[in-house]
């Protein structure tokens, strides 16, 4: 892992750049997704998101629990889960200095297998399409991971 | 994105890593808001954390969901689902070589807006406080994202 | 702060990428634990997931809420309201240039305390073995945010 500081500078790192934050920005589309939702379908969590709703009873009938509204948190919920361990072991990956072929592969098929994942969690695709994009997105990461650790390990 | 290492050491680097390090304080003070609502309401989710309580009846009592805890709770989830990834398109975004004062205006309008969001969450502020405070850390994040794409897209 | 671009090349750097890479392993296998307990106990947040059984009424059966897959989902969140700030941190307290010993020993302590807490956890060990190792691994972070903002504070 010698000089790390002209891994920043290679094309390697733009690309992690890049895909960084498409599966960054495709993560926080669900919470506007979970607010479309919570509108639309008039369903909230607190009491002052009610104030459209004129009498008391209007109100407390907002508050309650949407099977379509708890889906999309369930999918903003394993994203989290998941982009999380990308973005820190691929960060670390993309400074070891990899092939830029070998990297960009493990960059697209995480962020491809992701957006499988939440196109399949949201439309209720049958399975096993949710669970093979679940487990093609961590295999990227471990695959990552295990370079990282190969190539520089100070305990 | 030309000379990223010579961006690491510039003062838009500097600032970041104060921005981000305050931001993502104020979301760890939240876990010790959890954790004093549930010792002084006495309010747990788990059975071995009710070791105070002498009888059975009086431990089950304490396995409870309680309003405030819910609340601070879905206050720190929100904050783990906006404040994540403007740490991470933040830092790419620092790397991008922007103007100094436009890089502050970004991260001051972004803690700024969470910290706005967490006291109307927490203090339970009428709407639409807490979701002005929201939408506005979300452009922020948008803005940047936008920048760190036009800069550099190496797909 | 000076110099940054050497401290990503330090040792201290890349102790904090094993150290990290590690934790965040962990933090997946939790993930995979989660899975574990459904498939083996049968317990399903959706409908599409309870393909191997034949008839609606088993389907139906098998959307419930189980303890015990509640208990490692409740890990899992702490370690990301926890691992999350450390990762961050981490990753700017070692670009601050800090003696090797004692980033070693901040990065040791914060990763073997979130293992102690993972394994308190899942195996419903006596409190304060949790309470403990939670609180160890958050005072190791606020001592790193201590020294990044002592050494370079720019707002």
């Amino acid at each position: 892992m010698a000089e790390l500081t002209h891994m920043i500078d290679s094309e390697v790192f733009l690309t992690f750049s890049t895909y960084a934050t498409i599966v960054t920005l495709k993560m926080m589309l669900l919470s506007l997704l979970t607010s479309y939702f919570r509108l639309t379908k008039k369903v909230f969590a607190n009491m002052e998101d009610t104030s459209l709703a004129h009498s008391t009873e209007d109100k407390k009938k907002m508050i309650r629990v949407d099977p379509d509204v708890e889906r999309v948190r369930r999918c903003h919920q394993n994203d989290l889960e998941n982009i999380v361990p990308f973005i820190v072991i691929g960060l670390l990956y993309a400074l070891t200095g990899p092939d830029l072929a070998t990297a960009v592969l493990h960059f697209r098929v995480f962020v491809i297998s992701r957006i499988c994942h939440t196109v399949s969690y949201v439309l209720v695709l049958p399975q096993p399409s949710r669970a093979l994009s679940w487990v093609t997105g961590m295999l990227a990461t471990f695959s990552m991971a295990y370079r990282v650790l190969s190539t520089a390990l100070f305990l």
